[in-house]
C-alpha cells in the first residue's frame, strides 16, 4: 500500500511522542525535575528540540505530559472483586507513582505553574478523577454503592487529599489505607 | 518600674509584628502577591526592612504569616448550635479569605515555595486543622459526633479539598456547601 511506503526513518505521531515522554521520565529519574532540560530530553530521544516545543511549549507542560503518560495503566485497574480492594490498588498505584522522581516532578510542575502566575485548573485533566469514577461505577454495577453517591466531591475528595499530601511531602506508608478507609469508603458506602 | 521606662517610641514585639502583617495585607490588596515588595511593606508599616527580614527571611514566609494573622478570628468560631452550622460558618469564612487577594497570595506562596525546591510541609502550621478540630470537639461534647471520629484524615480531608480547589482556582459558590455536606459531615457523623 502506498501509505506503507512513507519514509520509516522519521518517527511521527504516537511513536515520536512516546519516545519523547519516555526520555522525560528517564531524565527525571537521572536528574530530577529542576535539572531537567529540553536539550537533554531531545538528545536522549534522538528528537529535535523543535519537535518537543511544538507539542509542549513549556517545561511544566512537557513534564506533566510525561507523568500522565504513566497513568493509563492505572485507569485500567483490574477488578479486585470489591470496592475496597479496587480503591486500595488504585490509590497505592497512584501513591507509588508520586514517590521519588514523579513526586518531585509534580511539586516542580505545580511550583512553576503557580510561580508563573497560572492556576492549576489547566493542569488538571481529571485523569485521576476518571480512574476513581471508573472503579466506583464498577461498584455501583455490583450493587455495593448506590448511584446517588456518584457526585464529584465524594469521588474527588480522596484524590484531592492524596495530592495535597504529596504537595506537603507527607506521603507516608499509612496514607494509602487512611485515604481509602477514612475518606473514600465513608463517602461512598452507606 | 524600670522596665516601664524603656523608650516607648520604638514599637516592639507584638505591636510591631501586627503593624507589619497588616501592611502586608494592605499591600496584597493594593498590589497583589507578585508585585509586593518588602520595601513597600516597610514603608507602609514605618518599619525597617531589617526588622522584617529578621522575623520572616523570605517573601513567602512573610506573606504566609500575614495570611495566618487573619485566621485567629476563624478559630474563635461562635457556637452556632450544630455541627453543620458551625462547619458552614467556618468553611465559608475560610473560603471568603481565599477569594481575591488572599487566594492569589496563597497560590503565590505555594508556587514560590515549590519553585524554590521546598515542600509545603513547613508552610502548614495546621491552623485550619486546629479550627476544624475545635468545632468537631464541640460537637463531640454535644453528643453529635462520636469521639472515635477524631482522627486526622476525617478532620483534615475537607480542609485539604478546600485548599486543593483554591490551588486549582475552582472556588465557586457551591463549593462551601459541597465540602460541608458531601465531605465533612459524612466523614464525621454516623
Amino acid at each position: 500500500m502506498t501509505t506503507e511506503q512513507a519514509p520509516r526513518s522519521r518517527r511521527r505521531g504516537a511513536a515520536l511522542e512516546k519516545a519523547i515522554l519516555e526520555a522525560v521520565l528517564a531524565e527525571l529519574d537521572d536528574q530530577g525535575y529542576r535539572a531537567l532540560t529540553v536539550e537533554a530530553v531531545a538528545a536522549r530521544a534522538s528528537a529535535s528540540k523543535a519537535s518537543i516545543y511544538r507539542r509542549w511549549p513549556t517545561k511544566p507542560q512537557l513534564v506533566l505530559a510525561a507523568v500522565r503518560h504513566t497513568i493509563p495503566d492505572r485507569v485500567g485497574t483490574p477488578d479486585q472483586g470489591s470496592l475496597r480492594a479496587d480503591l486500595l490498588h488504585l490509590v497505592s498505584t497512584m501513591a507509588a507513582g508520586f514517590r521519588g522522581p514523579l513526586g518531585e516532578a509534580m511539586r516542580g510542575v505545580v511550583g512553576d505553574a503557580l510561580g508563573g502566575g497560572d492556576h492549576l485548573g489547566a493542569l488538571s485533566a481529571g485523569t485521576s478523577l476518571a480512574a476513581v469514577t471508573a472503579v466506583v461505577e464498577r461498584a455501583v454495577a455490583r450493587g455495593e454503592v448506590s448511584p446517588e453517591r456518584l457526585v464529584r466531591p465524594r469521588l474527588e475528595a480522596g484524590v484531592a487529599y492524596l495530592r495535597h499530601q504529596v504537595l506537603m511531602d507527607r506521603l507516608d506508608d499509612a496514607l494509602v489505607t487512611e485515604i481509602v478507609d477514612d475518606v473514600m469508603l465513608p463517602l461512598l458506602l452507606d
